[in-house]
């Protein structure tokens, strides 16, 4: 495929008590060919669980297109999977996105949502019997670093974000994009998505 | 040693042009055990080297005491090496720290302070040559993941502050307690701090 417009137009959804690496760990191998939006329910800025608090761009209500949006996870999730309007606002953002993509317990939301319904999608391994429970009709992955179908990328834990964004930097942009990128953060990239050892961790494999 | 009282006070001190990664790398493994304050030279938010904003909690003139605190890298370090109330305000903070640890190019500010002169310490490995003339009397580790010598504790490029915050962990709490942050993060850990294939990839080894 040959390689999109660049700055990509990255929306990163944000809530109370999202996980602070999930985000920033995507985003810094996304880095020099994305430009992000921070976007959250209400305009301000957003406490992580850890405490430091990220400046909201847009609202969900009203923002504008992106080509990839990012979902992070975070204890947080646990209240906005109870949250119609967070949910409905986000499935209208993935449908209007080109690449959809999370982190850890991310997929939980967007499985809420309904949109991953039929899509293999994996998650945290800590706290996989609770995200597969909020989307019975998903095929979940048990173990992978992370999962590809189709325009959906979701990852494993925390870190696992940095190795899915950098498999995505190279479906678009080609292989050596991701090594390059890994390099420039001195970053050793898990580029085996099947490379899980938290997986058999966890009990689950 | 007898672990120290918790959560730990870190004081992460931001600039205009941080780089994301190498704050939220290590806050994310010091997480569970830490409150964070973010400082700066100016109150309301510093935008980072990617885009999105931080909140800031104190100003460096005005700020509390911290057992920690993180000096991230960036291209902002470019200028503030010149910022010298910026500079005293750092070696005054580092002077009340019980640790001080930075990640990339923030040993550089740490070096142009004069708060490194006669220690060890190391730094990202493409910006080595421009650091190291930051502290001519600064003993500089051209391979290194992350170096300690007494109080300070300076890493490598962005990715390496996470192994940096996890060799923090353990020299505080013990080595299980770096292992299981690592694993609550998905994180393979490079324990090895001699670990460093970046300096042979950038001729410094």
């Amino acid at each position: 495929m040959s390689a999109p417009a660049t700055p990509l137009r990255v929306g990163v959804v944000l809530f109370e008590g999202f996980e602070l690496l999930d985000v920033f760990g995507p985003l810094e191998m996304l880095g020099e060919r994305a430009r992000f939006t921070m976007v959250a329910e209400n305009p301000g800025a957003v406490p992580s669980i850890q405490g430091p608090r990220s400046v909201v761009d847009e609202t969900l209500g009203n923002c504008g297109e992106f080509d990839v949006i990012l979902v992070p996870g975070g204890f947080g999730t646990r209240r906005e999977a109870g949250n119609q309007a967070f949910l409905e606002a986000l499935r209208g953002l993935s449908e209007r996105s080109r690449y959809v993509t999370s982190v850890c317990t991310g997929s939980a939301l967007l499985a809420k949502a309904g949109i991953l319904d039929g899509r293999k999608a994996t998650t945290n391994k800590r706290a996989f019997k609770w995200v597969a429970s909020q989307g019975p009709r998903v095929d979940w992955v048990a173990q992978a670093r992370w999962v590809q179908d189709g325009k959906f990328f979701t990852s494993s834990g925390v870190t696992a974000g940095m190795d899915m964004a950098l498999g995505l930097v190279a479906h678009l942009f080609g292989r050596e994009a991701g090594v390059a990128a890994a390099q420039a953060a001195e970053y050793e990239w898990h580029e085996d998505r099947a490379w899980d050892p938290f997986a058999k961790l966890n009990g689950l494999a």
